[in-house]
């Protein structure tokens, strides 16, 4: 019911208020277009809020926590008990995302998608709709249900944000084994060959990468998950963390908030949103390109470049926390240069 | 003088100082290496400053404006009156490097290196050389007296700046036609066809670019630039903001303080200080790839990849802004991050 509400609700962007800003920002002292992405940035933004001049005053990135019985099979290179201590290191300020956030003034909201273990903490919002997925080499993941209820979950924390203010939203993940599920995901929407788009994700060796690609061909042989259902997807061979973030971007679309996608668990939660509203795109920032080989790939899918070029392979949000900050930059830019006319400039005519 | 004494004083990167940082960054709780090139970046400058925990704390982004002779042969898009015109936007703060280098806390110190008229302004550094260089398709554009004088003046900048504090400098420059010798000075130095790196600069007509590869290659076809004698290419075939730019290089280089590289017209500077003495190239940090075609060449050069994919083609140091912001992630990722032990987080060994 929230799912086929806000799938709905997503529009397409504000071609009005994009002409306005493109007008603003060619009446800036710089040769038109020289400042590149920030310019089609700024100009995205406006399209998704309707506002020719936007302003980004509070910037929370969403951090999903979940674990995965895929990881019996020895695809993972840390083990299982590092999602929940991770979890508690997130709330503690400890982690990569918790400085980047600071330095990009962000702030850090996670969420219990479903970690193997129970979490005791104030400080994390629990969504937990189960104990880590199924082991998807011997059943779906997920059931279907289960996967509404994480795509809901995600909807209703962006929500939730969104109305305690934010107008910039990213996502992070952690969840041990997930580039797994992500692989096994764009493998569905790619029908890419298992050997160009598995990586070693936080470092396993040369068998677990083995172990990793027959995984995910046993699991994509076993359900055959059909790319015309992302729900049929995301249920058999996904992850919480990665249904939550597709909530929260499908949940950020639907409020016309933009978001910031970090790398690649973030970039196949954003494949599922598309596959379930391609409007969603819309509303989507790249931020980096990340290390694991099928990241370009699945950037292609949804049609982005990303901004920063810094062979990241973190997750957490920590290439999407700096890709706010750029953002936000262009929004400045869109807001704060002086035009020609003001700065008794020859605007070369 | 200051010129060979500068040259003299730069030495290797702290190899103690960098194995330091690199166990620190091993002991972060993150998988070893994932940060990618924010590790990279912290271990550089730790090498460069010789502090395994170095701290960013006053950032300066040094622009300079110079006059380019040339533009009587047609190669650019703007009138030379923009020049000073851009120059009193940078001091009234309205222009893309005011706000992008407010957005990253950094401080704008403006220059005038060689502008073709008096700049009347308590807040620009006078050290003029000359007012504009000649028109290198009839004369040298400097001699070579005028071109050591421009970059002492340079370094005498830089070492200014960080005698008052600055631990992280960057470059930027305003000048109309700077693409033209920019580029000259990448040809002497790859010896790479002027059709593959001529571009638009800030957006030359099809005429305009025609007659930009004419001038170039008629420049170089007079005065042969040795490119085994940097001095000699700067002369010949360069322009006085370039040359304070390499001397702002070589200054920080000296002092061990990290300078974040602009795009083209920076990016010609620092092959330029490169050439006086190559090792240099350790204190500098690329920051954006341009949308100029020799950009990547250039870069090549000096055997940096950019760490931002933004399609700029401003100058100014509005790329070099956004790239300190990332030096400055890199030093907290250092220095806030827990450790393995800190956290509780298991290692996975």
């Amino acid at each position: 019911m929230l799912l086929e509400k806000t799938l709905q609700a997503i529009g397409e962007l504000d071609e009005q208020a994009m002409q306005k800003t493109q007008a603003r920002l060619d009446s800036l002292t710089k040769p038109p277009g020289s400042l590149g992405s920030l310019e089609e940035l700024a100009k995205k933004i406006a399209g998704i809020t309707g506002n020719s001049m936007p302003k980004i005053d509070k910037k929370v990135i969403v951090v999903m926590a979940g674990d995965h019985g895929v990881v019996e099979e020895g695809v993972a290179a840390f083990p299982q008990e590092v999602t929940p201590q991770m979890v508690y290191n997130f709330v503690n300020g400890g982690a990569g995302i918790n400085v980047l956030a600071k330095h990009v003034g962000a702030e850090v909201v996670i969420v219990d998608m479903g970690v193997a273990v129970d979490i005791d903490s104030d400080k994390v919002i629990n969504c937990k709709v189960r104990k880590g997925t199924r082991n998807m080499c011997k059943e779906p993941a997920l059931t279907r249900e289960e996967a509404i209820q994480a795509l809901e979950a995600g909807i209703t924390v962006a929500k939730n944000e969104i109305a305690k203010g934010a107008n910039l939203l990213a996502t992070g993940d952690m969840g041990i084994g997930n580039t797994t599920p992500s692989t096994a995901i764009l493998a569905v929407f790619s029908n890419v060959e298992l050997e160009l788009i598995t990586g070693r994700g936080t470092g396993v060796d040369d068998d677990g990468l083995s172990r990793k690609q027959i995984a995910i061909a046993k699991a994509l042989e076993l359900h055959k998950p059909n790319p015309e259902d992302g729900l049929d997807v995301l249920a058999k061979v996904g992850g919480l963390e990665i249904a939550g973030l597709a909530g929260v971007i499908l949940g950020a679309a639907s409020e016309r908030v933009p978001v910031v996608i970090d790398g690649f668990i973030s970039t196949a939660a954003a494949i599922i949103a598309k596959s379930l509203n391609p409007l969603s795109v819309n509303y989507m920032i790249p931020s980096h390109g990340s290390e694991e080989p099928g990241h370009g790939l699945m950037l292609e899918l949804l049609g982005f470049t990303p901004l920063l070029n810094l062979h990241l392979r973190l997750g957490e949000g920590t290439g999407a926390a700096l890709g706010m900050n750029l953002v936000e930059a262009a929004t400045k830019i869109l807001a704060e240069m002086a035009t020609f006319a003001e700065a008794g400039v020859s605007d070369g005519k």
